[in-house]
């Protein structure tokens, strides 16, 4: 059997999360029960997400334990088969975690997922065509309900969930805004992902700069906020808000290495009338199927543009996944271990 | 014609609102034209939105004109008419404003409307069985969508609103838990409104203690909550909402008089999948026939009860209006003329 590297949760964060959180560590595969499928990984998906699982607070997702292999999405290649659903050679996505190889019993429905790289590569499985593109989609169809002519405004727009976000808008007949990180972000946001305008935050480190670069993109108020920050990003977009209002929380980044960050304004949400409301896709099993059919679709005829940031090798993933956090990826934050 | 008691905003408050925004003067009713009735009013109804109004910033109402009668609700009696559907003696509920006679144009849609004080005191049209009757089922019904056992929790629970959100949830088959100011109000929620607990957030000045309280009265998490408050109230309720929760956001009386109140933890909103949604039940009157009906039936036949603070005298308006935002009322807080 293969020798496997992982990475552990070696400790938790107190405040920022650092590579000395994690631990890497080798062990050889174990042999194959019946029903079992080995994976090698090809792809880790590293998403904002995993550092809530770092923690060990009350949060929507169980903590990832210490000692164990990190958990992530993962996509590869069956090397070796006891499912007769499952042949050598096949591609698949799946929870396989931070490490070369996986075990999965095939049998539990919805463990690995057969893909078709014929016309998407294997990597945007886990990311346009994956979990944050379902976010996307879901967080934009469902929560905030754009009618074509509104305006939707997203942050950490150069993201996989973000870039998923600000097209899918703009299909839908919407002038669509972008906030990201740097000029580079936000050429790219406009350019290449043909949204309407976008605004580098970081050009604007005080509020009132902040708002009066909003107010110069949306003359005409905001009708959907797709959230991914928090902070001082949701307060000047809450004020931009029109009356009833929609906003999608779908992460709040801002703030998760360390205090709460508290919102300005909340009375807006009374007298603007609006309605804000978390999610998590993971909830929404029912919708994926939708999801993926348009999300697939428009990326294998090239609608939906993508960008990912690949660092490379395992070793890799612990600075890769702090970087993250900090935004120094660029699209979707990929490992590739092969 | 009879002469015309009127109160006027005189000045914009800066800060907390003063009797001294409010000026009395007196004119003769104008001669009535065709199509107009005289209503004398019997009642003037105090509440919460009117401090927003008299603020000359964006909000969901234009602000209230300087030099002009106060806006507000009343319950009254037709004097005269110069119209065929009112006659003299007809009880009619409009907005009269603070004054104790108003010349209406009773052709306009809406503007009077006939009630019937043989099973329902005229009072009560303008509170339960009125506007403030219609925000608390609009929010409680169509926001929170309370399901049996669940629990709601509502804020300012004796007051106009909030003692009708209490009965209904429990109608509902809903655990309901109260906050109000002071002793006195809390037993009047749990003994006479039937609420199954009050916590008085006077006697738990520190966050961690009105957690603590709070807590203890809904040991399974809190599924609803119909805020009236805002401030640190909102931040404690926040803390106990369960997955999947809805706050219906109807006023936040603990910031009208100055800066906005921040809400501490708006990442509880991602974690807990939360939905908070303001409203304004002027914007939804397509819901009001339902919700009087219920709420005109349940009056009648005892089931939902009401308390009110009745300030003799226009001239005590004032006095009273700032009360009200002091809490210092208990129940719907009317201005009886007559």
């Amino acid at each position: 059997m293969p020798e496997n590297q992982q990475i552990l949760l070696d400790s938790r964060p107190s405040g920022e999360a650092s590579v000395s959180n994690f631990r890497r560590v080798s062990s050889a595969t174990p042999a194959l029960q019946d029903g079992q499928v080995l994976v090698r990984h090809h792809y880790l998906s590293l998403d904002p997400y995993m550092r809530g699982r770092m923690n060990d607070a009350k949060s929507y997702a169980p903590p990832q334990a210490l000692g164990q292999v990190m958990g992530g999405g993962t996509a590869g290649e069956v090397i070796e088969s006891k499912n007769s659903q499952f042949s050598v050679g096949d591609q698949v996505v799946g929870m396989g975690g931070w490490q070369q190889y996986s075990v999965v019993d095939a049998n539990q429905p919805g463990v690995l997922r057969k893909v078709d790289s014929a016309q998407i590569p294997l990597s945007a499985y886990l990311g346009t065509v994956g979990m944050p593109g379902v976010t996307a989609w879901y967080g934009l169809t469902k929560i905030c309900e754009p009618r074509a002519g509104e305006a939707v405004v997203v942050s950490a727009a150069s993201g996989a969930v973000g870039s998923a976000v600000g097209q899918l808008a703009k299909a839908r007949g919407c002038r669509a805004v972008g906030l990201a990180g740097g000029p580079d972000k936000c050429r790219y946001v406009v350019e290449e992902l043909g949204l309407d305008a976008c605004i580098d935050y970081k050009a604007h480190p005080d509020a009132r700069s902040l708002y009066n670069a909003l107010k110069e993109s949306t003359p005409a108020g905001v009708d959907c906020y797709f959230e991914n920050v928090g902070g001082r990003i949701l307060d000047a977009v809450l004020s931009r808000m029109n009356a009833f209002g929609r906003i999608a929380v779908c992460g709040m980044i801002a703030g998760y290495d360390g205090q709460p960050v508290p919102l300005a304004q909340p009375q807006l949400i009374l007298t603007n009338r609006l309605k804000m409301q978390g999610f998590i896709v993971s909830e929404h099993m029912e919708d994926w199927p939708a999801a993926l059919t348009e999300l697939g679709t428009l990326v294998a005829t090239g609608k939906l543009k993508f960008r990912e940031s690949v660092a490379q090798g395992l070793e890799s993933a612990p600075q890769a996944f702090i970087g993250l956090l900090k935004g120094k990826n660029f699209g979707k934050q990929l490992v590739k271990m092969i």
